[in-house]
């Protein structure tokens, strides 16, 4: 399928609310898509279904604070270098390249890379959503490294990473990333086209488009957007939605620290809440609270929207006094095994409560 | 010349000399040589006049603070890893390895390395002393990249990096190394033997073991080692040598911050000096001042001795109530033109006073 300028507008809507507010803005990533629609350059995306088991692939992502990027926008060379580089130390050419992520700007990186290399873009992700470290990948759960990776920034430095595992590669890759101002581009977990089939969450770049699609439609046709997402992702993997706070933000503390957006929002309930959420955020929304009850946790997805236009608000723009509706929504099987949950379970941020899927959360 | 055990404890001797108080105590490398030897291994070092113009050298070394290298003894394996993975990178094998450094116990590290892996060492170095960043090389000053480079640890887990200068090129190892936990092993600044010979300061291993010799020959016949030292330095490119402070020392201050070792040490004078000397350390002992009068400036040596033993004394060694002497000695010429100034003077470390000669300091 060729991407269209519509289908790039509605793709940026799903991916920011796909980011559970991380992830990075996806208007900047728009943007620069649309840049290479506006060249004639092509945005071809394929069904992991469709790739050669023999493939090689090879994601390319940003990596680094959202709140960095919004003042340091990529020309989109950053990403294509880092994967050429990848593509000079493997000995082979990239069939296809495909996102890492596809919550926020990640989800738009690959699109750019594979736009200006002339690449396909395979229709799947390794996160589901965004999440802010390196490891924390289905790739990386059922079995690829993703070293080699390599890490570089708009000036043309360069590092190629070989850690034992992909913690490493992550604390490793953070350093540099960090010293290369904040943010950096990456090309990692490359692998074959059975792997992605085996490894990756499928369909999540037409998931997001949709996504867009149908918050646009019901609000051209005056239904409320967000009661047709709830009605719209039953026929996804992303099986079960629903509404768990509506209010006013009253306070958003935020820092940019080791290389990440930390900090919380608080939201006093508007009818039928009463009461005051707590969401917690590094990068993304890791938890929401009320009360200290547990209402929605990681990995499962915390997402906090414009009440009026049912727009998905990422973590840099929350402000005081917006009115904000708070979604929660299951995260397909493959992200809640055991083996995920030891990758990117609530443990993993740091978090004592342990995972219990929202749809059996009162 | 193959080195012996007898020259090898020279060599730890005038490299903690050449260290200027940085560089890492050489005696943890002398044990990692000495090892070598007791294998049966050889350690053959060879003048810069016998390289090949087109031979390839690739020099190796230890990064990181030295007070994290005493409590991490490295295996000697960290510094092969990352020669043998620059040699693949560059597709040739390496033909001799080299110092980065003479200061400390990056004298050493590439004896370990040529031993381990049958390789000439080449009798030079790019610092000819210690400093505490990679950019501080006359491989640099005189134009060689060191640029692409290798950073491992001990686990197994390494970086290459392609910065586009030296400076940066440090910056991003330095931020890897830090994440190695303090200190790690480094092949870089890759050259040709006619690059050797045209940008190394030449000679500073055998200059290392005759400094050691000196003070151990004087010290067995009963004369002052001090002043035999003194006495052999202007038959080197080590031309002037002068004892600038004798005392007590009164007050160190010592962090690890950044990656560095940072401090000052402060002396109580004793006859002939009756005021107090200040100085300051970035690894190295970078400038002595007297009452806020410069007594000798980076990068000419400024070396702190035990008074009564001769020892030099590292950084990580300076205790309270020692006894020392305070030596400083002119560099070679070629490490005080304004192009080496640039790049390793007063102002690369912050300092404001401006680079003086010490045979021109009353």
């Amino acid at each position: 399928m060729k991407l269209t300028s519509d289908q790039l507008r509605d793709l940026a809507v799903g991916a920011a609310f796909l980011g559970t507010g991380g992830g990075g803005d996806p208007y900047v990533g728009r943007l620069m898509v649309q840049r290479c629609l506006d060249e004639g350059l092509s945005v071809e995306i394929i069904d992991p279904k469709e790739l050669d088991d023999t493939a090689l692939v090879i994601p390319t992502a940003m990596m680094g604070a959202p709140t960095v990027l919004m003042e340091k926008i990529p020309s989109g060379e950053e990403a294509v270098a880092s994967l050429k580089r990848l593509e000079r130390h493997l000995g082979f050419r990239a069939d296809a390249t495909m996102p890492i992520e596809i919550g926020g700007i990640n989800s738009t990186i690959p699109l750019v890379v594979g736009a200006r290399l002339g690449l396909p873009i395979v229709d799947a992700d390794g996160m589901g959503r965004a999440f802010p470290l390196l490891e924390m990948e289905t790739f990386g759960v059922y079995g690829v490294s993703g070293s080699p990776m390599v890490v570089s920034d708009e000036h043309g430095d360069c590092a190629l990473i070989e850690a034992v595992d992909n913690r490493q590669m992550e604390w490793f890759a953070r350093g540099v990333a960090i010293r290369m101002g904040g943010c950096a581009y990456i090309a990692e977990y490359s692998m074959s086209g059975a792997e992605v089939k085996r490894t990756s969450v499928p369909n999540t770049l037409t998931l997001a488009i949709r996504i867009g699609e149908v918050l646009r439609r019901a609000r051209e046709t005056h239904l409320n957007p967000i009661e047709a997402l709830l009605g719209f992702l039953p026929t996804t993997l992303y099986k079960y939605g629903r509404v768990i706070f509506t209010g006013k933000i009253v306070d958003v503390l935020r820092e940019t620290r080791n290389g990440f957006s930390i900090g919380r929002a608080r939201i006093h309930g508007s009818q039928p809440f009463a009461e005051t959420m707590d969401i917690e955020i590094q990068n993304e929304n890791l938890i929401a609270r009320v009360d200290g009850l547990v209402k929605a946790i990681v990995p499962d997805l915390i997402c906090i929207m414009q009440t009026e236009t049912a727009e998905p608000i990422t973590g840099e723009n929350l402000r005081y006094g917006q009115r904000v509706t708070v979604i929660a929504v299951s995260v397909p099987d493959m992200m809640r095994t055991p083996e995920a949950l030891d990758v990117f379970g609530p443990a993993c941020f740091g978090l004592t409560e342990r995972f219990t899927p929202i749809e059996t959360i009162s």
